[in-house]
């Protein structure tokens, strides 16, 4: 049995569908690793690379503004498996018509949340990633991930943490919320994940001004504009090795230590 | 007895200070209202501009971002008074050299809070003050100022609200907060007073960086080139008659109602 599909075995799973759920799988570790194999100008192997995992629920932009600064050369990364719990995710069409591997883990086929976590904890390892991207993922995930790619994911918050954050702050709740308090000014913020929601540290933060006729959707569509570049230089500091994690901080190198 | 210092009456000040407090008082509202008196092009008296007072602890540079943009003819304002809780407040000594009535009410010099604020709120009512702007004032104030300003004082907070905001968020302990918590981005908020801290309506937001060798004190420096833009804007809004209040949120017209 293909060590991907682990997750399917009796030893941690009572009652596999096993009828339904491989189904949704495009794909697995297995193509995202051939997929992310480089060679350089001599045609040698160039594995210097970041393999990045992409968890992801619906359209997928910013994980297109990840895959364009990639495909431009000037990120270091090459996306090896796009995982969404949701089979319609348009982020799974941009990723078939890339190459790039898939996954779906329906949500409600899986016993529990940790189940569905160890899941995609054990695909995305499969596939040897190593940087692990959320880009509108949303379901909740166990302990189980964030401690198994601590400092190595990261997620994007539309706002400008620390305000308007943490549980039950999300999509177009977290605009309507900036409009409600009345700021003039909203933003981005690309951070590490840790277990406190929209609390890890901070790597890269962009602004996006309100305007008086805004609705939460005007504003929405403006801060996402800002999440297009602030993604993709997050994932360029860290494919350039340039984060350094100091307590609560992330400090942004000059150079990469050697 | 001059109306500005009834709070020296004994009907609400037990201990009166007679022969220290007048001392500090280089004027009051006589003056003020001498001063905001304005002729325009063809000599008639022209009293259709606020009249400002300013509460400030300090070296006053925001008072003097505004001083600036009045003398420019952008702020259709006038301070008429200036208050100080520090009798060696530079500030006082920016009004005394603009010709601007100042006013010195030394914290210590009162049994309480209330009744220092009550001897506050006299002076500016007494020299017609109509908005009443916070620039670095030191001291907490009783609700009764705030009752009798509501909507119609202004304070400035060096980050971005809600974030970094709050009791004992002041000075330099709010850059302290910044720079620990991590934040890519700070700034400043105009806003309204209330009796929640930080808490009022927003008027003006303007961003700054947080740099990677940042200081309290260097990021303090650039936050600070974006109050001097900030405060000057809120009040010129203000005094042009573009903010209208809605719940907690601050509307700003494209032109004045008529």
């Amino acid at each position: 049995m293909p060590r991907g599909l682990r997750v399917f075995s009796r030893e941690n799973y009572a009652n596999p569908p096993l009828d339904s759920v491989p189904a949704f799988c495009d794909a697995w570790w297995g193509d995202g690793a051939a997929a992310a194999t480089v060679h350089d100008e001599d045609g040698n192997v160039n594995n210097s690379v970041t393999r990045i995992g992409v968890l992801v629920s619906g359209g997928g932009s910013n994980m297109q503004a990840i895959m364009d600064r990639i495909d431009a050369g000037e990120i270091r990364g090459r996306i090896v498996l796009v995982v969404s719990d949701q089979p319609e995710a348009f982020a799974l069409e941009r990723a078939r018509r890339a190459g790039i591997a898939t996954a779906v883990y329906p949500y409600h086929a899986y016993p529990s949340r940790g189940v569905f976590t160890v899941a995609i904890l054990d695909a995305l390892r499969a596939a040897g990633v190593e940087l692990v991207v959320l880009a509108g993922f949303m379901r909740m995930l166990t302990g189980d991930l964030e401690a198994a790619y601590a400092g190595r994911m990261m997620n994007i918050h539309p706002a400008l943490l620390p305000s308007f954050g943490g549980p039950g702050m999300y999509g177009h709740h977290v605009h309507e919320a900036v409009l409600a308090y009345g700021a003039k000014v909203s933003g981005c913020t690309v951070h590490f994940v840790t277990e406190e929601v929209d609390g890890g540290p901070i790597i890269v933060q962009r602004t996006a001004p309100v305007r008086e006729d805004d609705t939460p959707a005007t504003l929405a569509a403006r801060v996402l504009e800002q999440e297009h570049l602030a993604y993709p230089e997050a994932v360029r500091l860290y494919c350039d090795g340039r984060l350094r994690i100091e307590g609560r901080r992330v400090r942004i190198l000059d150079e990469a230590p050697v």
